[in-house]
Protein backbone atom coordinates (compact mmCIF):
# COMPACT_ATOMS: atom_id res chain seq x y z
CA UNK A 1 0.00 0.00 0.00
CA UNK A 2 2.81 2.31 1.06
CA UNK A 3 5.18 2.63 -2.07
CA UNK A 4 8.61 2.98 -1.08
CA UNK A 5 10.34 2.92 -4.57
CA UNK A 6 12.40 5.20 -3.85
CA UNK A 7 14.51 3.39 -1.51
CA UNK A 8 15.08 0.78 -4.69
CA UNK A 9 18.71 1.05 -5.60
CA UNK A 10 18.69 1.29 -9.02
CA UNK A 11 15.30 3.62 -8.97
CA UNK A 12 17.34 5.58 -6.68
CA UNK A 13 20.21 5.86 -8.89
CA UNK A 14 18.25 6.61 -12.20
CA UNK A 15 15.92 9.44 -10.27
CA UNK A 16 19.36 10.90 -9.20
CA UNK A 17 20.39 11.31 -12.61
CA UNK A 18 17.43 12.91 -13.15
CA UNK A 19 17.03 15.30 -10.83
CA UNK A 20 21.55 16.32 -11.06
CA UNK A 21 19.73 17.47 -14.78
CA UNK A 22 19.73 21.49 -14.46
CA UNK A 23 17.24 21.03 -17.70
CA UNK A 24 14.57 18.20 -16.66
CA UNK A 25 11.13 18.47 -17.02
CA UNK A 26 10.63 19.14 -13.46
CA UNK A 27 13.14 22.01 -13.10
CA UNK A 28 11.93 24.09 -16.29
CA UNK A 29 8.30 23.50 -15.89
CA UNK A 30 7.24 21.72 -12.86
CA UNK A 31 8.98 23.46 -9.94
CA UNK A 32 8.69 27.20 -11.71
CA UNK A 33 4.82 26.82 -11.88
CA UNK A 34 4.83 25.44 -7.65
CA UNK A 35 6.72 27.91 -6.36
CA UNK A 36 4.80 30.44 -8.27
CA UNK A 37 1.49 29.43 -6.73
CA UNK A 38 3.08 29.49 -3.41
CA UNK A 39 1.53 32.58 -1.25
CA UNK A 40 4.44 34.48 0.97
CA UNK A 41 5.86 32.22 3.05
CA UNK A 42 7.72 34.82 5.69
CA UNK A 43 6.84 33.30 9.13
CA UNK A 44 4.79 31.02 7.83
CA UNK A 45 5.16 27.15 8.86
CA UNK A 46 5.57 24.56 5.84
CA UNK A 47 4.83 20.95 5.46
CA UNK A 48 6.31 19.09 2.48
CA UNK A 49 4.78 15.78 1.57
CA UNK A 50 7.38 13.91 -0.21
CA UNK A 51 10.35 16.40 -0.08
CA UNK A 52 12.92 14.05 -1.30
CA UNK A 53 16.22 15.79 -1.31
CA UNK A 54 15.26 18.53 1.03
CA UNK A 55 15.90 21.07 -2.40
CA UNK A 56 12.28 22.68 -1.61
CA UNK A 57 12.47 23.05 2.24
CA UNK A 58 15.81 25.23 2.05
CA UNK A 59 14.29 27.27 -0.21
CA UNK A 60 10.91 27.89 1.49
CA UNK A 61 13.41 28.75 4.96
CA UNK A 62 15.65 31.41 2.28
CA UNK A 63 11.64 32.52 1.46
CA UNK A 64 11.23 33.36 4.93
CA UNK A 65 9.40 29.94 6.64
CA UNK A 66 10.18 30.09 10.86
CA UNK A 67 9.63 26.49 10.38
CA UNK A 68 9.45 23.96 7.98
CA UNK A 69 8.88 20.02 8.39
CA UNK A 70 9.67 17.91 5.01
CA UNK A 71 8.74 13.79 5.27
CA UNK A 72 9.68 11.40 2.87
CA UNK A 73 9.26 7.31 2.70
CA UNK A 74 12.62 7.21 1.60
CA UNK A 75 15.38 6.75 3.73
CA UNK A 76 18.02 7.42 0.95
CA UNK A 77 16.72 10.66 0.14
CA UNK A 78 16.43 12.01 3.25
CA UNK A 79 19.78 10.76 4.28
CA UNK A 80 20.83 13.33 1.54
CA UNK A 81 18.19 16.15 2.46
CA UNK A 82 20.19 15.87 5.92
CA UNK A 83 23.68 15.61 4.55
CA UNK A 84 23.14 18.68 1.83
CA UNK A 85 20.13 20.42 2.66
CA UNK A 86 19.93 20.84 6.73
CA UNK A 87 19.27 23.79 8.26
CA UNK A 88 17.92 24.50 12.22
CA UNK A 89 14.10 25.94 10.78
CA UNK A 90 14.23 22.38 8.91
CA UNK A 91 12.69 18.99 10.51
CA UNK A 92 13.09 15.67 8.27
CA UNK A 93 10.72 12.92 8.96
CA UNK A 94 10.34 9.66 7.39
CA UNK A 95 7.43 8.63 6.97
CA UNK A 96 4.85 7.87 4.32
CA UNK A 97 2.43 10.32 3.56
CA UNK A 98 -0.45 8.63 4.63
CA UNK A 99 0.69 8.34 8.20
CA UNK A 100 0.18 12.18 8.26
CA UNK A 101 -2.47 12.04 10.61
CA UNK A 102 -0.29 11.29 13.41
CA UNK A 103 1.37 14.60 13.30
CA UNK A 104 0.33 16.86 16.31
CA UNK A 105 1.90 20.29 14.44
CA UNK A 106 -0.22 22.42 12.61
CA UNK A 107 0.80 24.48 9.43
CA UNK A 108 0.11 27.40 7.57
CA UNK A 109 0.72 25.81 3.94
CA UNK A 110 1.19 22.25 2.82
CA UNK A 111 2.82 21.53 -0.58
CA UNK A 112 4.13 18.51 -2.29
CA UNK A 113 5.93 17.89 -5.43
CA UNK A 114 5.08 15.20 -7.91
CA UNK A 115 3.95 12.81 -4.98
CA UNK A 116 0.46 12.20 -5.19
CA UNK A 117 0.25 10.15 -7.74
CA UNK A 118 1.94 7.56 -5.60
CA UNK A 119 -0.61 7.49 -3.46
CA UNK A 120 -3.71 4.94 -3.33
CA UNK A 121 -6.12 6.74 -1.15
CA UNK A 122 -6.00 10.10 -2.10
CA UNK A 123 -9.52 11.09 -0.19
CA UNK A 124 -8.04 10.27 2.79
CA UNK A 125 -4.78 12.40 2.34
CA UNK A 126 -6.47 15.45 1.21
CA UNK A 127 -8.52 15.13 4.37
CA UNK A 128 -5.91 14.29 6.73
CA UNK A 129 -3.94 17.69 4.89
CA UNK A 130 -7.38 19.56 5.39
CA UNK A 131 -7.10 18.51 9.42
CA UNK A 132 -3.53 19.43 9.84
CA UNK A 133 -3.79 23.25 8.13
CA UNK A 134 -4.49 26.38 10.05
CA UNK A 135 -7.63 28.25 9.18
CA UNK A 136 -6.92 30.33 5.55
CA UNK A 137 -4.15 27.67 5.10
CA UNK A 138 -3.03 27.05 1.91
CA UNK A 139 -2.53 23.98 -0.42
CA UNK A 140 0.00 23.48 -3.09
CA UNK A 141 0.82 20.52 -4.95
CA UNK A 142 2.22 19.64 -8.90
CA UNK A 143 1.21 16.02 -9.99
CA UNK A 144 1.42 13.84 -13.01
CA UNK A 145 -1.21 15.42 -15.35
CA UNK A 146 -4.29 12.96 -15.52
CA UNK A 147 -3.81 12.99 -19.31
CA UNK A 148 -0.37 10.84 -18.33
CA UNK A 149 -1.68 9.24 -15.31
CA UNK A 150 -4.62 7.63 -17.17
CA UNK A 151 -2.41 5.69 -19.75
CA UNK A 152 -0.97 1.93 -18.62
CA UNK A 153 0.75 0.66 -21.38
CA UNK A 154 1.01 0.49 -25.44
CA UNK A 155 2.83 3.20 -27.30
CA UNK A 156 2.62 7.03 -25.73
CA UNK A 157 2.28 8.52 -29.28
CA UNK A 158 0.78 7.37 -32.19
CA UNK A 159 3.41 8.17 -34.80
CA UNK A 160 3.61 8.28 -39.16
CA UNK A 161 5.74 6.65 -41.60
CA UNK A 162 8.20 9.26 -40.59
CA UNK A 163 8.09 8.84 -36.80
CA UNK A 164 6.35 11.78 -36.33
CA UNK A 165 4.63 12.33 -33.58
CA UNK A 166 1.02 12.79 -35.12
CA UNK A 167 -1.53 11.83 -31.76
CA UNK A 168 -0.65 11.90 -28.11
CA UNK A 169 -2.42 8.35 -26.97
CA UNK A 170 -4.83 8.50 -23.90
CA UNK A 171 -6.71 5.08 -22.18
CA UNK A 172 -8.66 4.54 -19.53
CA UNK A 173 -9.10 8.06 -18.74
CA UNK A 174 -12.59 7.97 -17.05
CA UNK A 175 -11.65 5.24 -14.94
CA UNK A 176 -9.52 5.88 -11.83
CA UNK A 177 -6.97 3.56 -10.03
CA UNK A 178 -3.79 1.91 -9.82
CA UNK A 179 -1.69 1.78 -12.70
CA UNK A 180 1.54 0.19 -13.46
CA UNK A 181 4.39 1.59 -15.03
CA UNK A 182 8.20 1.09 -16.04
CA UNK A 183 9.99 3.49 -14.94
CA UNK A 184 14.02 2.67 -13.81
CA UNK A 185 12.38 -0.25 -12.33
CA UNK A 186 9.72 -2.30 -13.61
CA UNK A 187 6.68 -2.25 -11.72
CA UNK A 188 6.14 1.71 -10.42
CA UNK A 189 2.29 1.67 -9.41
CA UNK A 190 0.71 5.00 -9.93
CA UNK A 191 -2.54 5.90 -9.41
CA UNK A 192 -5.02 7.73 -12.00
CA UNK A 193 -7.61 10.35 -10.99
CA UNK A 194 -9.83 12.19 -13.48
CA UNK A 195 -9.52 16.14 -12.99
CA UNK A 196 -13.15 15.79 -11.44
CA UNK A 197 -12.30 13.74 -9.02
CA UNK A 198 -8.93 15.52 -8.14
CA UNK A 199 -11.72 18.75 -7.70
CA UNK A 200 -14.43 17.41 -5.95
CA UNK A 201 -11.93 15.44 -3.32
CA UNK A 202 -10.77 18.89 -2.39
CA UNK A 203 -13.86 20.61 -2.23
CA UNK A 204 -15.57 17.63 -1.06
CA UNK A 205 -12.99 17.97 2.00
CA UNK A 206 -13.42 21.43 2.92
CA UNK A 207 -11.32 23.22 -0.11
CA UNK A 208 -11.64 26.52 -2.08
CA UNK A 209 -10.08 25.81 -5.57
CA UNK A 210 -7.75 29.08 -6.14
CA UNK A 211 -5.88 28.38 -9.56
CA UNK A 212 -4.78 25.53 -11.70
CA UNK A 213 -1.73 25.21 -13.86
CA UNK A 214 -0.98 22.79 -16.78
CA UNK A 215 2.56 24.19 -17.58
CA UNK A 216 3.27 24.98 -21.34
CA UNK A 217 6.54 26.13 -22.66
CA UNK A 218 7.16 29.80 -23.73
CA UNK A 219 7.98 30.26 -27.48
CA UNK A 220 11.68 31.44 -26.52
CA UNK A 221 11.67 27.76 -24.62
CA UNK A 222 10.35 26.24 -28.10
CA UNK A 223 13.40 27.69 -29.93
CA UNK A 224 15.73 26.35 -27.36
CA UNK A 225 14.62 22.98 -27.46
CA UNK A 226 12.17 22.44 -30.63
CA UNK A 227 11.42 18.93 -28.43
CA UNK A 228 9.50 20.73 -25.85
CA UNK A 229 6.07 20.83 -28.59
CA UNK A 230 5.31 17.22 -27.07
CA UNK A 231 4.04 19.76 -24.71
CA UNK A 232 1.91 21.39 -26.83
CA UNK A 233 0.30 18.15 -27.81
CA UNK A 234 -0.29 17.10 -23.61
CA UNK A 235 1.12 19.07 -20.76
CA UNK A 236 3.21 16.61 -18.44
CA UNK A 237 1.86 18.07 -15.24
CA UNK A 238 -0.73 19.58 -13.16
CA UNK A 239 -0.28 21.95 -10.75
CA UNK A 240 -3.44 23.08 -8.26
CA UNK A 241 -3.52 25.91 -5.22
CA UNK A 242 -6.52 25.53 -2.57
CA UNK A 243 -7.44 27.02 0.54
CA UNK A 244 -8.60 25.94 3.62
CA UNK A 245 -11.98 27.78 4.41
CA UNK A 246 -12.11 30.25 8.03
CA UNK A 247 -14.15 29.11 10.48
CA UNK A 248 -16.47 32.27 9.37
CA UNK A 249 -17.68 30.24 6.54
CA UNK B 1 -17.74 35.58 -34.45
CA UNK B 2 -21.02 34.93 -33.48
CA UNK B 3 -21.54 31.26 -35.07
CA UNK B 4 -25.03 30.77 -36.04
CA UNK B 5 -24.71 27.72 -37.66
CA UNK B 6 -28.09 26.32 -35.94
CA UNK B 7 -29.79 28.57 -38.84
CA UNK B 8 -27.92 26.63 -41.81
CA UNK B 9 -30.80 24.39 -43.01
CA UNK B 10 -28.56 21.25 -43.72
CA UNK B 11 -27.17 21.90 -39.64
CA UNK B 12 -30.51 22.23 -39.08
CA UNK B 13 -32.25 19.37 -40.41
CA UNK B 14 -29.06 17.11 -39.28
CA UNK B 15 -29.17 17.77 -35.68
CA UNK B 16 -33.19 17.87 -35.31
CA UNK B 17 -32.41 14.17 -36.16
CA UNK B 18 -29.85 13.48 -33.12
CA UNK B 19 -31.89 15.24 -30.76
CA UNK B 20 -34.89 13.00 -31.43
CA UNK B 21 -33.41 9.96 -30.54
CA UNK B 22 -33.79 9.33 -26.83
CA UNK B 23 -30.80 7.10 -26.81
CA UNK B 24 -28.43 10.11 -27.94
CA UNK B 25 -25.45 10.57 -25.56
CA UNK B 26 -26.84 13.74 -24.74
CA UNK B 27 -30.23 12.23 -22.88
CA UNK B 28 -28.57 9.66 -21.69
CA UNK B 29 -25.32 11.31 -20.10
CA UNK B 30 -25.25 14.80 -20.51
CA UNK B 31 -29.08 15.90 -19.39
CA UNK B 32 -29.20 13.79 -16.37
CA UNK B 33 -25.42 15.16 -15.38
CA UNK B 34 -26.76 18.68 -15.75
CA UNK B 35 -29.93 18.50 -14.22
CA UNK B 36 -28.13 16.80 -11.20
CA UNK B 37 -25.92 20.03 -10.37
CA UNK B 38 -28.83 21.96 -10.13
CA UNK B 39 -30.22 23.63 -6.83
CA UNK B 40 -33.41 23.78 -5.76
CA UNK B 41 -35.67 25.93 -8.55
CA UNK B 42 -38.40 26.49 -6.78
CA UNK B 43 -39.78 30.23 -6.98
CA UNK B 44 -36.24 30.74 -8.52
CA UNK B 45 -35.30 33.24 -12.06
CA UNK B 46 -33.64 31.04 -14.50
CA UNK B 47 -31.77 32.00 -17.76
CA UNK B 48 -30.98 29.34 -19.74
CA UNK B 49 -28.10 30.26 -22.51
CA UNK B 50 -28.41 28.48 -26.09
CA UNK B 51 -31.53 26.84 -24.68
CA UNK B 52 -32.87 25.66 -28.77
CA UNK B 53 -36.40 24.21 -28.77
CA UNK B 54 -36.62 25.12 -24.83
CA UNK B 55 -37.13 21.52 -23.60
CA UNK B 56 -34.99 22.81 -20.88
CA UNK B 57 -36.91 25.81 -20.11
CA UNK B 58 -39.83 23.89 -19.57
CA UNK B 59 -38.05 21.37 -17.52
CA UNK B 60 -37.05 24.40 -15.14
CA UNK B 61 -40.88 26.04 -14.84
CA UNK B 62 -41.86 22.16 -14.29
CA UNK B 63 -39.44 22.45 -11.32
CA UNK B 64 -41.03 25.58 -9.94
CA UNK B 65 -38.60 28.44 -11.79
CA UNK B 66 -40.89 31.47 -11.09
CA UNK B 67 -39.62 32.96 -14.39
CA UNK B 68 -36.97 31.19 -17.29
CA UNK B 69 -34.84 33.31 -19.78
CA UNK B 70 -34.21 31.51 -22.65
CA UNK B 71 -31.78 32.85 -25.58
CA UNK B 72 -30.81 31.26 -28.17
CA UNK B 73 -28.95 32.80 -31.76
CA UNK B 74 -31.31 30.70 -33.53
CA UNK B 75 -34.48 31.96 -34.85
CA UNK B 76 -35.13 28.25 -36.55
CA UNK B 77 -34.40 26.83 -32.83
CA UNK B 78 -36.69 29.61 -31.33
CA UNK B 79 -39.87 29.06 -33.43
CA UNK B 80 -40.19 25.84 -32.18
CA UNK B 81 -39.47 26.75 -28.47
CA UNK B 82 -42.33 29.22 -29.21
CA UNK B 83 -44.52 26.17 -30.65
CA UNK B 84 -43.82 23.23 -28.58
CA UNK B 85 -42.13 24.29 -25.09
CA UNK B 86 -43.97 27.93 -24.35
CA UNK B 87 -45.46 28.88 -21.35
CA UNK B 88 -46.31 32.34 -19.07
CA UNK B 89 -43.31 32.22 -16.95
CA UNK B 90 -41.09 31.92 -19.89
CA UNK B 91 -39.59 34.41 -22.51
CA UNK B 92 -37.43 33.30 -25.56
CA UNK B 93 -35.32 35.91 -26.80
CA UNK B 94 -33.71 35.27 -29.77
CA UNK B 95 -29.90 37.25 -28.90
CA UNK B 96 -26.50 35.74 -29.73
CA UNK B 97 -24.62 34.24 -25.83
CA UNK B 98 -22.00 37.35 -26.82
CA UNK B 99 -24.72 40.03 -25.88
CA UNK B 100 -26.33 39.16 -22.46
CA UNK B 101 -24.58 42.26 -20.99
CA UNK B 102 -27.63 44.14 -22.82
CA UNK B 103 -29.66 42.42 -20.49
CA UNK B 104 -31.16 44.39 -17.67
CA UNK B 105 -32.92 41.46 -15.32
CA UNK B 106 -30.51 39.34 -12.33
CA UNK B 107 -30.99 35.47 -12.25
CA UNK B 108 -31.12 33.70 -9.07
CA UNK B 109 -29.68 30.52 -11.67
CA UNK B 110 -27.68 30.69 -14.87
CA UNK B 111 -27.40 27.19 -17.22
CA UNK B 112 -26.04 26.21 -20.62
CA UNK B 113 -26.23 23.22 -22.37
CA UNK B 114 -23.29 22.42 -24.85
CA UNK B 115 -22.78 25.88 -25.95
CA UNK B 116 -20.02 27.47 -24.46
CA UNK B 117 -17.81 25.96 -26.47
CA UNK B 118 -18.90 27.92 -29.70
CA UNK B 119 -18.67 30.85 -27.74
CA UNK B 120 -14.81 32.69 -28.88
CA UNK B 121 -14.33 34.71 -25.87
CA UNK B 122 -15.12 32.56 -22.46
CA UNK B 123 -13.73 35.45 -20.08
CA UNK B 124 -16.15 37.89 -21.69
CA UNK B 125 -19.19 35.59 -21.12
CA UNK B 126 -18.25 34.54 -17.82
CA UNK B 127 -17.86 38.30 -16.43
CA UNK B 128 -21.09 38.95 -18.08
CA UNK B 129 -22.86 36.32 -16.49
CA UNK B 130 -21.86 37.28 -13.23
CA UNK B 131 -22.62 40.43 -13.71
CA UNK B 132 -26.26 38.92 -14.51
CA UNK B 133 -26.12 36.86 -11.01
CA UNK B 134 -28.07 37.73 -7.80
CA UNK B 135 -25.54 37.32 -5.08
CA UNK B 136 -25.54 33.21 -4.22
CA UNK B 137 -26.22 32.44 -7.92
CA UNK B 138 -25.77 29.42 -9.36
CA UNK B 139 -24.22 28.74 -12.47
CA UNK B 140 -24.45 25.07 -14.43
CA UNK B 141 -22.90 24.59 -17.42
CA UNK B 142 -22.35 21.83 -19.96
CA UNK B 143 -19.68 21.59 -22.63
CA UNK B 144 -17.88 19.48 -24.98
CA UNK B 145 -14.99 17.46 -22.64
CA UNK B 146 -11.23 19.35 -23.57
CA UNK B 147 -10.22 15.90 -24.47
CA UNK B 148 -12.02 16.17 -27.27
CA UNK B 149 -12.60 19.87 -28.00
CA UNK B 150 -8.79 19.83 -28.62
CA UNK B 151 -8.85 17.74 -31.53
CA UNK B 152 -8.79 19.37 -34.68
CA UNK B 153 -8.71 17.28 -37.52
CA UNK B 154 -6.84 13.13 -38.02
CA UNK B 155 -8.53 9.62 -36.80
CA UNK B 156 -10.44 10.49 -33.41
CA UNK B 157 -8.66 6.98 -32.63
CA UNK B 158 -5.96 4.73 -33.12
CA UNK B 159 -7.07 1.54 -34.08
CA UNK B 160 -5.15 -1.92 -34.69
CA UNK B 161 -4.99 -3.96 -37.94
CA UNK B 162 -8.77 -5.37 -36.42
CA UNK B 163 -10.02 -2.38 -36.00
CA UNK B 164 -10.35 -2.23 -32.49
CA UNK B 165 -9.90 1.13 -30.46
CA UNK B 166 -6.26 0.80 -29.05
CA UNK B 167 -6.19 4.42 -27.98
CA UNK B 168 -7.81 7.88 -27.80
CA UNK B 169 -5.98 10.57 -29.96
CA UNK B 170 -5.32 13.90 -28.57
CA UNK B 171 -3.57 16.58 -30.15
CA UNK B 172 -2.85 20.59 -29.55
CA UNK B 173 -4.83 20.05 -25.97
CA UNK B 174 -2.18 22.89 -24.36
CA UNK B 175 -3.28 24.85 -26.94
CA UNK B 176 -6.40 27.12 -26.52
CA UNK B 177 -8.11 28.45 -29.30
CA UNK B 178 -10.13 27.52 -32.68
CA UNK B 179 -10.91 24.28 -34.08
CA UNK B 180 -12.75 23.75 -37.31
CA UNK B 181 -14.71 20.70 -37.40
CA UNK B 182 -17.29 19.13 -39.68
CA UNK B 183 -20.35 18.20 -38.12
CA UNK B 184 -23.39 17.95 -40.57
CA UNK B 185 -22.12 21.45 -42.61
CA UNK B 186 -18.32 21.85 -43.18
CA UNK B 187 -16.30 24.30 -40.70
CA UNK B 188 -18.37 24.76 -37.57
CA UNK B 189 -16.06 26.25 -35.00
CA UNK B 190 -15.34 25.75 -31.85
CA UNK B 191 -12.82 26.98 -29.01
CA UNK B 192 -10.89 24.80 -27.31
CA UNK B 193 -10.10 25.51 -23.80
CA UNK B 194 -7.77 23.84 -21.61
CA UNK B 195 -9.22 22.48 -17.98
CA UNK B 196 -7.19 25.36 -16.64
CA UNK B 197 -8.36 27.69 -18.47
CA UNK B 198 -11.87 26.95 -18.08
CA UNK B 199 -11.86 26.65 -14.04
CA UNK B 200 -9.10 29.35 -14.07
CA UNK B 201 -11.40 31.74 -15.74
CA UNK B 202 -14.16 31.01 -13.64
CA UNK B 203 -12.64 31.92 -10.58
CA UNK B 204 -11.08 35.00 -11.46
CA UNK B 205 -14.56 36.46 -12.86
CA UNK B 206 -15.52 35.80 -8.69
CA UNK B 207 -16.92 32.22 -9.01
CA UNK B 208 -16.13 29.23 -6.92
CA UNK B 209 -16.13 25.89 -7.75
CA UNK B 210 -18.72 23.56 -6.67
CA UNK B 211 -18.76 20.66 -8.17
CA UNK B 212 -17.47 18.63 -11.50
CA UNK B 213 -18.64 15.78 -13.57
CA UNK B 214 -17.14 13.64 -16.08
CA UNK B 215 -20.20 11.51 -16.91
CA UNK B 216 -19.13 7.66 -17.92
CA UNK B 217 -21.60 5.12 -18.06
CA UNK B 218 -22.71 2.77 -15.21
CA UNK B 219 -22.41 -1.31 -15.94
CA UNK B 220 -25.68 -1.29 -16.30
CA UNK B 221 -25.73 1.13 -19.06
CA UNK B 222 -22.43 -0.74 -20.45
CA UNK B 223 -24.60 -3.87 -20.70
CA UNK B 224 -26.80 -2.48 -22.53
CA UNK B 225 -25.13 -0.68 -24.89
CA UNK B 226 -21.45 -1.86 -25.29
CA UNK B 227 -20.45 0.56 -27.69
CA UNK B 228 -20.54 3.47 -24.28
CA UNK B 229 -17.11 1.94 -23.06
CA UNK B 230 -15.70 4.07 -25.71
CA UNK B 231 -16.72 6.65 -22.78
CA UNK B 232 -14.11 4.75 -20.95
CA UNK B 233 -11.05 5.90 -23.20
CA UNK B 234 -12.52 9.21 -22.87
CA UNK B 235 -15.29 11.59 -21.93
CA UNK B 236 -17.77 13.58 -24.27
CA UNK B 237 -18.90 15.87 -21.49
CA UNK B 238 -17.31 18.43 -18.85
CA UNK B 239 -19.98 19.75 -16.65
CA UNK B 240 -19.14 22.51 -14.10
CA UNK B 241 -21.38 24.27 -10.95
CA UNK B 242 -19.99 27.43 -9.21
CA UNK B 243 -21.70 29.72 -7.39
CA UNK B 244 -20.98 33.19 -7.43
CA UNK B 245 -20.34 34.85 -3.87
CA UNK B 246 -21.70 36.97 -1.44
CA UNK B 247 -20.84 40.60 -0.88
CA UNK B 248 -19.57 39.22 2.67
CA UNK B 249 -17.41 37.13 1.43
Amino acid sequence: MKQNIYDNEIFFNGYSKIRENENSANNIFEKPALFSLLPTLNNKTVLDLGCGYGEHCIHYVEEGAKRVVGIDISQKMLAIAKAENAHQNISYLNMPMEDIGELQERFDIVVSSLAFHYVEDFQALIKNIYKLMNDGGVLVFSQEHPINTCFSNGSRWTKDEKGNKLFANISNYSVDGERESIWFVERVKKYHRTFSSIINTLIEAGFKIDKLIEPVPTSEMLKENPDYKDLLQKPDFLLIKATKGTSRL
